[in-house]
């Protein structure tokens, strides 16, 4: 009687979170991101792993060490409904033992080949047998590497994988994986569509955010290692002593988890906070002020990770201010930074105003000259591709260009030309793109890739950056799917040869559903929405059609900001002949700063690749595509083809429903019911335009937008979220 | 041994969301406010509540309805561990009985007094009998009143009261009990400490975050039945179609919790929104514009509860940029609201740049004289005392001054002026100290109270608005024990005769612990924290002491702002003779505005309460108080035993810990950490600055301040939160 009673109370209080009333707090909000331990349902499987799964010891004495042990401790009996015992530094001969390289291992279990292959942060996953049985060690030459191991092994768990002859060893190809955060100090967050800043800075030092605990964790368990807290549009105040202690408490919750803080910063913060008169870079003063600034920096930091800058480009102060060099002003911070093995990571993302150069060419017109002049501790970041993040853009020219200089992958995770946090894009298929890219300058196999990995020119500094989507929402990105984003950039940065499908297979078993009839359709949805996005925005290489200023919802039209290249026109060029950029010789040579032959391909339309046609060509409104339909039309049906796989996309997502927790569920179908009705105003918005000047009607069988184009240039939108 | 596995099953998931690993995310984070439904640990007490709660039934046909079996369904099992079986009309004799009222109820149960008691919104809970048994019976004239007759009986259960005999008869005192979000379109909210606006208006309506419902839930539970959703301030694109889409969407969701929406709308909003080049209330086009417009809200939100106005104060347009008085302008929107029931509450918050009368006796001088002349449907709503809700402010002289015109309370729950979201304030004796004062306009007994309640003058529309405190902080309101004054609120617009203490025994056992001991050291905790924070940082009657703008900390040198009246050392005068600020005649006579006897009383410093000497005086440094103590040493003293009252909390909360989850438990460490410190800053730097003008030695035995006044007048904050 009284047994069952406990039954009873156990099964009201363990049925009790999963059930979804309207009334109570939704249980799976969420919060805890790919790294959710519900309960194998697979039986057999669960059974599997409980049976080598008994007990876990980790050798070793560190916050990271305890980290480990907590991990597993909360994944393994969740996940398997099993106890576990996980011990500290016994000598027990457990089931998963976790330990770093050292000589006994080496010996017991002749692994010396594979520990070769390690490096500082890589880690090994190996079945084992010894006198007293089986087992799985994790091993590693750094607590991080341990970390990194555990959190790939429950991945391992999460996924459904066979865990009895385990032969893993993995190192990352990219020796610095941040996150950027646009985050300014008043907790605003530049092109952050995930309510704000979850850095809350006023109330730091003191008050310790259990999210920033649950950020690092997040990020450990994809191998990412460093985070720049605030905009690259940086407020000097970050420099300062307040600032600084608020800096430190961050970093000191970060350390265990193997990230590094870094610090975005203002160009003349010698002026603004130092009370000097200049911020030249060849003044002594002024490189004693940063110098000074890295010693206090590091006194309280002592892996600190360096400084980040956006100088000399949209308005932001720096070295040109002085006539110098990006170098110059580069190579003085490095030098404050390098007694502490600090870095600098200099942004390649500049235009000038007073440069009336098209701001796509900027950057490789001011780098490229450059290239052997910065010191060792510099990494240049380039954005993907020249102009800014669009949903589609050839790659940048500076990869391949620079062999003397380390240059640092930017990619955007945070959705600011995607559909902000309301539309379902995976980027990791853009990352994809861009990375597997050949730039050919030394021969095939001279992919982007290797370029970032420092294989190509045997560079040591590497490093991979990601603009973040995270903010305070709950679900911290705003959208359940742009979780996978900031997953498949993480997994990405550790190793680019990775495919974009099998990291959504990853994601989506660990998130959403282990179901493999839903994993298959979901993967679906996930991989072909990027390419819906660009169909419904801007198709062929169309690029930079959006609103002024927050980037919401189209504006083609616009036509009235100061600068030449802020314009949407200035991009499309559609006229009564054609659409379309000519960046050709003819043209605004774009493609002159390709190597070959890139150049060549880029020149030609009948060799540039459609997707990319009218970003380098301006073409006659009948030019003959490939289809055997004429360029009007073709890029009519790609608006409506991009418009109607999203109403097939909230279709199928439907369809899921007893497959995914209500939550979830709901959240993403509230989503799709705003991408449907924003890819249609796209859609609609950009076709009445163009046929403003095509002056040709929609091709046969499409339904023509029911409002007018005078209604979609009249909304305006003041408060949308993460202006600039 | 299949029994075993399931039960190690459900204790292992049972027990994991109890510990509190640093790496998981804390279960116990502030998110459910006091509506935390665990296990009571009484088992004795359990037992007892189960053996009389097997089964409730509930009579009606509403989402309402609804409401209350899901809050059951969650409640009952959840708090005693014991299955409950909820029905809706189903005729069984059941433990629990929920039903409106109807001849059967009555006359099977002689209740035809109590509920002639209960009007639209008041409920019974009784203990009935009937042939078949004794059961509890919860009814009410309205499916909102049976909404919250079920969450009271709720509370009985969760802070362990008897349910054997009950015989509750409650409706609330106030008719309209509602929240003002001073929440920008933008999300910005001012004088928000708890993060950003919970709406997130760029996602409405299609994206309903959770929070919309357990926000409405926790409204209802404590009885609040308004919201004014946007600031005061007002962005007149809140009234345009799209907005008025995305204000639908939330009315819907709040609905049946019994919540109201309310809109502040700007007086221009027909010049800036309409197209008219008048906002003038006498002219015929913008009296059509607001009567459309209303008939346009009522369309989608047919419940809309009314416009919330700032005129002419602070800059805001208003009826007096047409030399119309504040009746008309409000008359007018009350006309427009009026043929579907809308009311206008009209804020009493006015003082122009242009009048150069100090801001605190604006308001009785432009709204006394109007007294008769406002509409009906028209409450003007009065911050509690005459300038801003400051520490400690004597009562408002408004109130009891317009017998013929509904005056509503206007509370801030927000802690603008005492410690933002860091600091330890308990609000709720600062309501009940104002709500108690006896005006004495009609003789004693003619409290505050009263005249908000309608029952001093026989008014009929009767208001109770507390400043919100909420925001996208996990625990809603930045710090745990800043949803206890969003509890006493509610509580208190209810039923103002309820004592500070009672509501603070409530909250404390539904939020933190029932533990008895500890109870009565969190209440104890609370119901001083109010004075200390008054101690350090204004006593005696001080007021306005705080840093420009975003008033953070103190600024009592500030002497450079624009309007004399907008400077602390305007309102503390301090000067080698003495320090407080004469209100008498012989100075700004503000003790006119008051009636008998107060003017009397507040003109004599002897008889004035000490607590507000120099908000009515300004006194010699060697006046002599009751303590024997001259009026300088007293004041010191004030100040530090402010600052060592709170290192005193921190310590009695730190011998809590036992009793309390760890979540909660660190968060209000660390915010007491907060406090310790900026106590100490808020003590040293007035204490400094005084001293340069009483130029005496501290009293005996303190010790002096280990920083310079200078240090303090350098601090700058321009990032602190909540800019207004």
């Amino acid at each position: 009687m009284k047994l069952v009673f406990v039954m009873t109370l156990l099964l009201t209080i363990f049925i009790s979170p999963i059930t979804y009333s309207k009334t109570s707090v939704a249980d799976e909000d969420g919060y805890r991101l790919w790294l959710k331990y519900d309960l194998i349902s697979n039986k057999q499987q669960r059974e599997s792993y409980s049976s080598s799964l008994a007990n876990a010891n980790i050798n070793g004495h560190s916050d990271t060490i305890n980290i480990i042990a907590q991990e597993l401790e909360q994944a393994i009996p969740s996940l398997l409904g099993s106890k576990v015992s996980v011990t500290l530094n016994k000598s027990v001969q457990s089931d998963l033992l976790i330990e770093k390289t050292n000589k006994r291992l080496v010996s017991q279990y002749q692994i010396k080949s594979q520990i070769e292959q390690l490096g500082e942060e890589g880690f090994l996953i190996k079945t084992v047998k010894d006198k007293k049985g089986k087992r799985t060690l994790i091993s590693a030459n750094s607590d991080i590497g341990l970390l990194y191991g555990t959190y790939r092994f429950i991945q391992l768990l999460q996924t459904g994988q066979s865990i009895n002859a385990l032969n893993i060893i993995e190192q990352p190809k990219t020796q610095i994986r941040m996150l950027n955060h646009w985050d300014d100090l008043d907790r605003h967050t530049e092109r952050g569509y995930a309510g704000e800043s979850i850095w809350d800075w006023h109330k730091l030092p003191e008050i310790q955010s259990q999210r920033y605990t649950d950020y690092a964790r997040a990020n450990a368990s994809i191998g990412i290692n460093g985070t720049a807290l605030n905009n690259v549009n940086a407020n000097s105040l970050i420099l300062t002593p307040a600032w600084i202690k608020k800096v430190k408490a961050l970093a000191d919750i970060f350390r265990p988890y193997g990230i590094k803080v870094y610090l975005s910063v203002k160009f003349s913060s010698p002026q603004q906070i130092g009370g000097l008169n200049t911020s030249d870079p060849l003044n002594n003063n002024v490189q004693k002020w940063w110098q000074n600034k890295a010693k206090e920096i590091y006194n309280v930091i002592p892996d600190f990770g360096g400084f980040l800058v956006k100088a000399n480009s949209e308005g932001q102060p720096g070295p040109g201010d002085y006539d110098r060099t990006h170098a110059e002003g580069a190579n003085m911070l490095a030098k404050a930074l390098s007694p502490f093995g600090g870095n600098v990571i200099w942004r390649a993302f500049v235009y000038s105003h007073e440069d009336k150069t098209e701001r796509s060419l900027q950057a490789y017109k001011e780098f490229v000259p450059l290239d052997g002049q910065f010191a060792e501790n510099i990494s240049i970041q380039v954005k993907n591709g020249p102009i800014d993040f669009q949903p589609r853009e050839p790659f940048s020219p500076l990869f391949g260009a620079m062999p003397k200089t380390p240059l640092a992958m930017e990619f955007q995770i945070t959705q600011e030309y995607l559909g902000f946090s309301t539309h379902l894009a995976y980027l990791a298929p853009l990352y994809e793109e861009v990375l597997d890219t050949d730039t050919l300058v030394k021969g095939q196999g001279s992919t982007v890739a290797k370029v970032i990995d420092g294989t190509l020119d045997n560079k040591a500094l590497t490093v991979m950056a990601g603009v973040a989507n995270i903010g305070t929402d709950r679900n911290w990105t705003g959208h359940i799917f742009a979780q996978s984003n900031w997953y498949a950039f993480g997994r990405l940065a550790w190793d680019h040869q990775l495919s974009s499908s099998d990291i959504a297979n990853e994601w989506i078993k660990m998130t959403l559903t282990k179901e493999q009839k839903a994993v298959e359709v979901i993967n679906k949805l996930m991989m072909g929405s990027r390419e819906h996005i660009v169909n419904y925005m801007t198709p062929l290489g169309l690029h930079h059609l959006m609103a002024t200023g927050h980037h919401y919802g189209p504006g083609p039209w616009v036509d009235d900001l100061s600068r030449a290249d802020w314009n949407p026109v200035y991009y499309h060029r559609a006229d009564e002949k054609g659409i379309g950029l000519d960046r050709t010789i003819t043209g605004e040579n774009g493609v002159a700063q390709y190597a070959k032959p890139w150049k060549e391909i880029f020149s030609d339309p009948s060799q540039t690749p459609e997707n990319l046609l009218l970003w380098f060509h301006h073409l006659p409104w009948d030019y003959q595509m490939a289809s055997g339909e004429i360029l009007w039309d073709e890029l009519v049906n790609h608006y409506y083809d991009g418009a109607a796989a999203v109403v097939e996309m909230d279709k199928q997502w439907k369809l899921l429903e007893e497959h995914i927790t209500p939550s979830q569920f709901n959240q993403v179908s509230m989503a799709l019911s705003v991408q449907v009705k924003e890819a249609k105003w796209w859609r609609d918005a950009c076709v009445l335009y163009f046929q403003t000047f095509a002056k040709r009607p929609l091709p046969k069988g499409l339904s023509k937008p029911q409002k007018t184009l005078e209604h979609y240039r009249s909304l305006s939108f003041p408060n949308a979220p993460g202006q600039g």
